[in-house]
């Protein structure tokens, strides 16, 4: 494979900027013609690579899907990627055109250089060398989406109308990063979420805090009393059994995110960067626990009453904040939800009333099971390519894509990417190294054959 | 003093329409020379009625200063007033111009009718008829102010400039309202305030909820904690030493204040009128009690992070709230602030930075002493004129002239007012009832005298 890719180099960039030239910018209907040539080039590239090749039409964008079948008893992956990308404009502050790929310092810049046709792209290299050597290790399907940078809205309804196509052994994504060139690692947590907004109805009216100051209850007041009984100042959430599903790590897996931890910032270095006294840590966890294996409640929003110059002397009619639930394996957003909606009408004081709305999206946290084959043998195939330890980074941020492939089609997912922070992903001057392309390649044509070997 | 009043009926509402005629509105420059006009009139009138007058400029509109003195042994009476109104133009809704005084229904419409140019206007006619009489009971002076509805934004100063011509035995204002016309009443306490804003700085810039969710303290949930741990959901406020000076009223005391709460809206009725399940009671205090003779804690209005459609996954950079305290006597405002931030510092977690303002005015409270011969006779003037007996009310509002009277002059003030909650002050078509105003005038006249006599 190495051999191959070094004799490839320049036909793998010229075509990555071909791929990388579509402007597939989901987020603005203006350029959907772009995102079906782009789907187009897809389907042409996985037709001439001899894979059964569909373009499955959804209420948006639609999905590229190609699939190799060997053997019904060999194993099957199931690959996800995205071929659209961020709106992206030169007076972004690029320095180039974002969709005219320019290589430099051997970094290749354009927008959907990491994220994700960069690494789509080492996923067609890789089934494009099995196709010209007719080695098929497993059987390979593979589904991209169009839609992921507005929030994946028409994905849940492909998944669901598409089980038996999608059904694999397990599922691999490389839409992530690695610590460093140096420092290989694997995404095995992501955090869910659920989202809602409180509001506190007062008086009918905003009425005079001297008349009524004393008389009638306030719901600011009010509201900030069920925010300080939601999670103490130590950082603990209160809501009874809300922790209950929450996954416990041992000793040994925690020794490992800390390893990764050890490579982040340190406390100091956060505080003075961000000018804060302290960090929060919920007591039995460091902070970065507290940023990724643990849930975590914080308002995003407040309002309510005068907001202006000076005062107004009111006790305002109405108080509103909107919430977010950082959720990790195991915890059921919906469970939760309920938890969460009878603990605050449990404490709430009952002068007022309240308004819940959870009309935000919510999904489920995803981890991928450390102990599973497919783990070991990725971080095993990154080890190989690198020459170092992979590490297990457990991600404070949510995929959720991540949540509901894992809901629907039940299957260990794992984050192969070779993003690096400085990628600037979603920004301009978006890059992905060619190291990173080319280790990439190979990392993935080894797992995918250790896989193979495995399951012989 | 009941036949003057008869005989010269026609006079006073010929004379009152004068007065009223000046738009002496402070709010508006424009208005300044209608204002100054205003207290020449005023100058001019208790010339007229042999008193010594003066006009004293301050930094904005003039005092007009008159005094009586008859004997050095004699009692002092210190009549306090202001001649300026707040803004009135007939297309804010006013049946005529309100400037130029109407009767209907035996009631006087004009903008200052109530507030205070006639009740002002009682103690003008009370002298003249003592001047007439040449029968001055006591040593009388009085001031009238021209910038009380722009927050008697130079009466300290004056006050502090004129320390020794102000030096009375007591204070006597007519700006207050009775229960109503069959149930007289004095206001015998105000609520002072301090007020301030408390700004949490988070991050110095938004960060990520799902990346630093768990590692950052955040600035709104903090606020929540602070405001939630300064007054418990009962609405007892729980900063040390908060409650050691206030004023402690004695069974019968309360029983008197139970009169008058008893004649206000009922609990279901102000539920239900303000959309309220419950009124707030602090343990061991009525609602009423709440809003009058206790002190409070209100957060008037709060601000932090999105406040958009739908939701953003942030940490926000800060939170802030405004917040007022509403005190009794004989708390010390100054003394409250410290006890508040030495407080909320004690308790904030420290993983944030606070930042105080206080730069809103704040103002003790004023209580009339119950048991002193001042309050006793005003009670009993009212009484002797109305047929019932008086009662006193405690207000949940601030007075501020009351507390800078007493904390610079250290006399008992009377609030002898004769308004009515229906006057409409502040607002379009202000009144103020015939019967009021004659009452007035008999019940102030009976009140000096008495007084005089008490003291001989």
């Amino acid at each position: 494979m190495k051999n191959y890719i070094n004799q490839n180099q320049e036909r793998f960039l010229d075509e990555l900027s071909k791929f990388l030239a579509f402007k597939s910018i989901s987020a603005d209907s203006a350029f959907k013609s772009e995102c079906l040539e782009c789907a187009d080039y897809l389907v042409e590239f996985f037709n001439s690579i001899d894979m059964d090749t569909q373009l499955i039409p959804t209420k948006g964008i639609p999905v590229v899907y190609a699939e190799k079948i060997i053997d019904e008893n060999f194993p099957t992956v199931l690959i996800y990627g995205h071929y659209d990308v961020q709106p992206a404009f030169k007076e972004d502050g690029w320095d180039s055109d974002p969709f005219d790929m320019v290589i430099k310092n051997k970094k290749i810049y354009a927008r959907g250089a990491a994220d994700d046709k960069g690494q789509v792209f080492m996923h067609m290299k890789v089934l494009e060398f099995m196709s010209q050597n007719n080695s098929w290790p497993l059987n390979i399907k593979v589904f991209l989406e169009g839609e992921e940078e507005v929030g994946s809205t028409n994905l849940e309804d492909f998944i669901l109308e598409n089980k038996s196509l999608l059904e694999s052994d397990f599922i691999l994504i490389s839409d992530t990063s690695i610590i460093s060139n140096s420092q290989p690692s694997i995404t095995a947590g992501v955090r869910g979420m659920t989202a809602m907004e409180l509001t506190v109805k007062g008086p009918k009216v905003d009425v005079h805090s001297g008349v009524y100051g004393g008389i009638m209850d306030n719901p600011i007041n009010v509201l900030s009393h069920i925010i300080a009984k939601v999670k103490d100042s130590d950082g603990r959430i209160l809501i009874p059994g809300f922790y209950d599903d929450v996954i416990e790590y041992n000793e040994s897996q925690r020794a490992q995110f800390q390893e990764v931890f050890s490579k982040m910032p340190s406390k100091d270095d956060l505080c003075s960067e961000f000018g804060l006294n302290d960090l929060l840590a919920e007591p039995g966890f460091s902070p970065y626990e507290g940023g990724s294996i643990r849930p975590t409640f914080d308002v995003v929003g407040i309002t309510g009453g005068y907001q202006g110059e000076g005062m107004k002397i009111i006790i305002p009619n109405q108080a509103s904040a909107k919430f977010t639930f950082r959720l990790v394996a195991n915890q059921d957003p919906k469970k939760v939800q309920k938890q969460i909606v009878d603990y605050i009408n449990s404490i709430a004081p009952k002068t007022l009333t309240l308004e819940f709305d959870f009309s935000e999206n919510s999904g489920a946290a995803y981890a991928t099971n450390l102990d599973s084959v497919y783990y070991k043998v990725a971080a095993k195939a990154m080890e190989d390519s690198f020459g170092t330890k992979c590490l297990p980074v457990m991600c404070g941020g949510s995929i959720p894509v991540a949540s509901m492939l894992k809901k629907h089609l039940n299957k260990e997912t794992i984050f192969l990417g070779f993003g690096l922070e400085e990628d600037n992903i979603h920004s301009p001057n978006e890059s992905y190294g060619i190291f990173n392309m080319n280790i990439g390649i190979e990392t993935i044509f080894n797992y995918l054959n250790s896989i193979a070997s495995q399951s012989n």
